[in-house]
């Protein structure tokens, strides 16, 4: 593993009058002959003595890189180059995830998460940039919310595995640019306001005592290509090696935000849009966070709504999975029509309900027409991102060896659900890939691979930012998308198989039941 | 001026839809068309809002530099680039003098000194240093009256410039092994026990703050090349530029301990030992520090003695340079003969006094025979250090091209009356160089010459130490440097003519009288 620390294990010679060189110079020396040109912090020069001595000059020497050079960041008595760990971050608006790495293996020890205490001060990012906007104080509460609580997934760490965070010498953090400012302290109004030019978007390494962060070394922060397209997604690029490959790749993080980046090792495009909270649950009135009672699968059969709920119990609401299971089923049974549209006909579990059509879709709760329309329009901005990203590019989907899904999203979504109602596209199923949390997955790579710092030069260079929202094509494009799953149906072969065989289905029943 | 900071006038060019750069990149990449590739400090970061704008994009950079890189430690509105400050720091065991510069003309606005608040634990390095000596909170305590007085100093420089010291960039400090040491919050311990390994002596570049020091960016220490031979010695190096001439100089800096280095562009050799207090006027009975009320010049006419009093009041005691004149005109009157014994039937001045002679120098004021005889040792201790390493060396004192002198000693002693008593060699008096503080000198020639950092390195590796204490032949060569002014008369030409000079004025004196 070269990773951005190293722990050495020195053998010194005791001093004598014939070597009488300082502490030091007969650390920094040996270092020099492993190859490691390197500086000594104040801290460490103040541990010297008496731990040199103590330790018979057999000592273990953390290093730390900065960015441009080597530093000796923490030193201990005899060989404990067994315990070398690094922490990497995934520092979201809602979750905060961590792993802890041994830097020796590349394993990952263990992963945990917590809440951003951020959502005390709103459950949204915009909340929370008006709520600190000019105002100082109110800022240093939200930096303050994102370090307690990367605090407290390390201690959950700790728990788990006994190893404290002072004993990691690095740790990387991807994040959105909101959410980096943040945790520096910035004020984050930039990131919405035009001409959107943000304020710090390559932190590099700080000093992790000066962001109030255990670890022994330093806090690299992934840096951003844009408002919009932040360390997250350039962690995601990293985490599918997207930007290595010859074949082209889609990679896609869908979110109340949807980033998106295609290309290979040639080239790479980028783009950001609002695809709206409905992803999330935010807008369907029993929408609700993936949280304990939330409706994650749904399957129509003969006999009804077949739920998967999480945690097992009685169902409370449905979350952003759940509901593109939903409507891929009612579309496949008809129950919607291609413009979404509710067939009442079709199953007494439509009603009509606060002057609109809803279906009943767990004992108590309804999905509404008004709900089926704000996703549809959610899933058809999401679509046309990529649909006119590729048009610019002049890339057909045939040529796409991969699309990715990054986040949440991507992790529990139904591939099949997400091709039927067209959010994905119809393409084979093992090209749509589940990037899982990919911004997370990038800063552990980072954290074990030096070199990867010199690609990202590359790989900012080479992102080519894409406006959506200028063009007046992008609308046309999303009107046609509002459709279940486009209107142009032929796309979409496999779902127009799917509904032939249901059709034949329900026919067959249709028949036995006549 | 080409130093260890600069300050840069940007003018930016606001962020528009078009070139929505952030403010950290468009600053950087303005630094880098300037020729400096730069990183920002966190504390930066959090000034760009509303900073950047409110200055309408002008904005002047203070870069400091780390080391390996140049930093961005401080963004001021407008143009500031006029106030561009460093400071330059001797930190001495007794005084802290310290010079506020004009980096862009390289000149001295202004320099003060306070006494080192470290006396209080002990006026003598030794004192501080078993006082300290495995007690963290008394090593802190060393610390903190190192800071304080270097502040203490600062903010009278402020006084007199109305310059704050935040207004500096970075501060340059010389000090011995000991005073860096306890300045670092470093146990000194090791600077007097064998193997005379210390803890640190290149500490490089340190952030200001965690120094507790309030410049914005870094306090460099002068590195040291060994326990006895430190910072200050190497910063004399650098202030009389001794490493870069073709003639061979000879550095001495004589105090309690002599520090002597003898060399050319080609070679450095480096000593240093004990020299006693007596210079200091630390043992003499009526002995005092250089303060008001001590006798500093001492001349002895045919109405007795004429005495300078530092203040001009009523002698109270004599220092170094008030101890050097006394003998020198003792001893060409005649009243101590050439081994340094009183000869009573001199004057009537000689009195016995607590059974030994003592001359009786101002009212009430006496030198004992002991003061002499321990001055002598010291005076002999000095100069045969001169004299071993020359002989080692294989050079003649007609070799020498210049012969410095540096600190307090070198700036308050006559140099004839230090020839008179064989303390300097006998050479054309334009070749004995007071170099003063060359410690405070040599700190700020390097914060206001970049290049020199290249050339300590390699200082440090030319120099070669020499140990005195262990040789037989020292012992024997400072017992011929005890007499006044050597026991080899022969190299002292000048000395014998005055002597000369003065025995035919006393028979005529004599005839006269007759």
């Amino acid at each position: 593993m070269e990773g951005l620390s190293r722990k050495l294990y020195l053998k010194l010679p005791a001093p004598t009058e014939a070597d009488s060189r300082s502490s030091e110079a007969r650390i920094l020396s040996a270092l020099r002959e492993l190859g490691y040109e390197a500086r000594m912090t104040l801290k460490v020069m103040r541990k010297l003595y008496p731990l040199c001595e103590k330790a018979g000059w057999q000592l273990t020497a953390s290093l730390a890189w900065d960015g441009s050079c080597w530093v000796l960041v923490e030193l201990e008595a005899g060989d404990t180059t067994r315990e070398h760990y690094g922490l990497a971050v995934d520092l979201g608006s809602t979750t905060v995830v961590a792993r802890l790495f041994d830097c020796n293996t590349g394993k990952c020890l263990a992963e945990d998460s917590a809440y951003n205490r951020q959502i005390a001060f709103g459950t949204d990012i915009l909340t929370r940039i008006f709520y600190s906007k000019d105002q100082p104080e109110k800022l240093e509460e939200l930096r303050r919310a994102a370090v307690g609580s990367i605090r407290e997934v390390l201690e959950k760490l700790e728990k788990k595995t006994g190893i404290a965070p002072g004993g990691s010498i690095q740790l990387v953090l991807a994040g959105n640019t909101t959410m980096v400012h943040f945790f520096l302290g910035l004020d984050a109004f930039c990131v919405f306001q035009t001409p959107y030019a943000v304020q710090a978007d390559r932190p590099g390494f700080l000093p992790a005592a000066e962001l109030e962060l255990p670890v022994s070394g330093y806090v690299y922060c992934y840096p951003g290509k844009s408002n919009y397209l932040g360390g997250d997604i350039i962690s995601g690029m990293v985490a599918t090696e997207l930007y290595k490959k010859e074949g082209i790749s889609v990679f896609f993080d869908i979110g109340t935000n949807g980033e998106l980046v295609v290309g290979n090792r040639e080239f790479l495009l980028c783009g950001a849009g609002a695809a709206g909270p409905a992803l999330e649950g935010g807008v369907v009135r029993t929408g609700m966070r993936a949280s304990e009672g939330a409706v994650e699968r749904v399957k129509l059969t003969e006999n009804g709504f077949e739920l998967g709920v999480i945690g097992g119990g009685r169902p409370k609401g449905i979350c952003g999975s759940g509901i593109i299971d939903l409507l891929a089923e009612l579309f496949l049974a008809g129950w919607i029509d291609l413009r979404g549209k509710f067939v009442p006909e079709k199953s007494e579990k439509i009603q009509e309900k606060d002057g609109m059509y809803a279906v009943e879709y767990a004992p108590g709760l309804f999905f509404y027409q008004s709900d089926v329309d704000e996703f549809l329009r959610t899933k058809a901005a999401a679509s046309t991102m990529v649909e006119y990203m590729l048009g610019e590019a002049g890339i057909g989907m045939n040529d796409i060896s991969e699309f990715y899904v990054a986040g949440a999203f991507g992790k529990h979504v139904s591939k099949e659900s997400a091709v039927t109602i067209g959010m994905y596209p119809d393409m084979d199923r093992e090209k749509l890939i589940n990037a899982g949390n990919s911004s997370l997955e990038g800063a552990g790579r980072l954290l074990l691979d030096k070199k990867i710092l010199d690609e990202l030069d590359d790989i900012l260079d080479k992102m080519v930012y894409i406006q959506f929202g200028a063009v007046d094509d992008f609308l046309e494009l999303m009107v046609a998308a509002q459709a279940l799953p486009h209107t142009d149906l032929e796309r979409y072969p496999s779902v127009m198989k799917k509904l032939e065989e249901r059709s034949k289905m329900q026919k067959t029943v249709s028949k036995k039941t006549n």
